[in-house]
């Protein structure tokens, strides 16, 4: 008999949790059983919006679903400073835990979550989306081949997107007591994670901020960048901001190959993703041309990359609950290698652009 | 009447002069009428090769070259180290001069090449050749429109090529007493100048090295990066490798739009290229893809991007000869900013990757 679908929780009416929502709507192996926001009413608004099943609950407090016994697994796009309170609770409840990135205000905190949900036997996921594409499947397979791609030399990654005067004023990102890392939380997670992701998770020796980031007023990253470097020689550097024309790239160049692309967070269209790379290229005798060109690489997906995300949790959580298995720690291993990078960049930029160790 | 064609006398038998020979029987104001090298043997041998005209001339030292009455400019694809000697004494000899890149050992040196040329009223432009290439116009209407782009905030350039191991120890470009920059010179010069080229030549506050340059036993770079800043709070990297597999990228993000290209120092094809624009670009409401999408152009060219250099530099020199007009200072100009930049990236590294301030 197939399993019966994981039941998640909403906790949170953000706007992620829409998207989040529906990708468990269409996920095969989870199911939407709950949301709880500070307000009944407005959990209410939400779950009528959002397509819950009318046998769904509406909870008015983060605490009376989290004591729900029907409901295995939370989703938590609460505002990062929250994260350590409510992930550690809804592991101390026995739920597993699906968290918005950045996960938390520091490695330390997110250590005490992880903490918690190891003690609890709970998985442990942050929301990072674009891992679960198959397009991102493929071209792993491209930067870990020896021959097309050969060892990696440099990543370069960045995300930025235009806010609105409203967010730049009243967004949680631009709070220093919600989501205290700004631009670099919000944008500059994606690129870190985009340069691990790169050099397969293997650790930078140091992390320098570029200088001249943007603050503001209270404090909080509007934009800024920095330079990572390996042991082996290899470097990357991102750029992330509040505060220019939407941009989403990764360039990962190695001894033998180069991939592009253009739209690594959210695919341009829901059901194809593509990604560029060129193997062993050069120019023409005369120095005239390229040879040979570099090739397109298009991947369709059924399910849109959220739906994968919520259907690799939910195969953990059911393999959990029905096999007893142990959670897998590979994703709480991911979210803090990158945590653990964010905090070396706001570090080094206290620092004086110093660079900051990264410990092996 | 028509003009008389510029004639041009080739001053080295280097791989580049080969490119550029065809570019000037190609352009169509401009002549290969001699070719000098230290062994008149090689000169009449590239003659040859190269389809010089019958009646060109060949000689077997530099000097001889220079003291032809009928020679109305040079081509210099010497190493960076003979640059300021050959410059100044073809400038000497009332001779217009086309330098390759990078120009000079440093920007003391390239002033003295420029005083030289001022001097005797002769016309100077660097090699540089994507920048006269029709798609970088059209670039430029993007970049400086401020509906379509807005004001530029970050930009990220990068060449590298996977050099083969023969280069790596016999190039001129990794010895220290031929072209001492290395791949900062020979790849990064384009970087640099990619980086100014979007941010319209207004220099930058500061510049910082990254950190982990790879340098070669004799002390040459053989890849390494920056960071650059501006007053206004614009921000920009480059890379430049001669480690890793071909790539050669820009991507300029301004307040309302992304221009990116993967082919700006070489198309990938010689009669057409394309850039990628977005305007305004955002998520859908959910979040599951873009609106727009990105824009694709196309320009073609009838001439390739070096027979537009020469027939640029070729058209200022008639002009001079024909009309008594002054020499473009544009050019000089734009090649003595990349210089400098140039210049401050070694000094970063030099002094452990200090900022370095540009003077204004």
């Amino acid at each position: 008999m197939a399993q019966a679908p994981i039941r998640f929780g909403i906790m949170g009416c953000a706007e992620i949790a829409r998207k989040v929502s529906r990708a468990i709507t269409l996920a095969p192996n989870a199911t939407l059983a709950a949301v709880a926001s500070r307000s009944a009413e407005k959990a209410e608004k939400f779950a009528s919006a959002n397509n819950f099943p009318l046998n769904a609950k509406i909870y008015g407090s983060y605490e009376s679903l989290l004591d729900d016994p029907d409901i295995d697994a939370v989703y938590v796009p609460l505002p990062t400073s929250l994260h350590l309170k409510w992930a550690v609770l809804a592991a101390q409840k026995k739920k597993h835990v699906l968290l918005e990135k950045p996960v938390a205000l520091n490695v330390a905190e997110f250590d005490k979550i992880v903490e918690a949900c190891e003690a609890n036997g709970v998985q442990l996921m942050d929301g990072t989306m674009w891992i679960h594409h198959p397009r991102t499947a493929k071209m792993r397979e491209f930067v870990n081949d020896v021959e097309r791609f050969g060892s990696l030399k440099s990543v370069h990654a960045c995300f930025s997107f235009a806010a609105a005067d409203d967010f730049l004023k009243n967004d949680i990102r631009v709070k220093p007591d919600l989501d205290a890392h700004g631009a670099l939380g919000d944008a500059g997670w994606y690129g870190i994670r985009a340069i691990l992701w790169a050099a397969d998770y293997e650790m930078p020796k140091a992390v320098t901020a570029l200088r001249e980031p943007v603050l503001n007023d209270a404090g909080v990253i509007l934009s800024c960048g920095a330079s990572l470097c390996w042991e082996d020689g290899k470097v990357a550097t991102f750029y992330c901001s509040f505060l220019s024309n939407l941009t989403t790239d990764i360039t990962a160049i190695g001894t033998k190959g180069t991939l592009h692309l253009h739209d690594f967070i959210i695919p341009f269209k829901e059901n194809e993703a593509t990604f560029r790379t060129s193997t062993k290229v050069g120019f023409n005798e005369l120095v005239t041309g390229w040879i040979p060109l570099p090739s397109e690489h298009i991947v369709t997906t059924d399910l849109p990359q959220e739906a994968r995300m919520v259907m690799e949790f939910a195969g953990l959580v059911g393999n959990i609950k029905a096999n007893g298995a142990r959670p897998e720690k590979k994703w709480p291993t991911i979210s803090r290698k990158t945590q653990l990078i964010l905090d070396a960049v706001k570090a080094s930029i206290k620092k004086g652009f110093e660079p900051i160790g990264i410990a092996n």
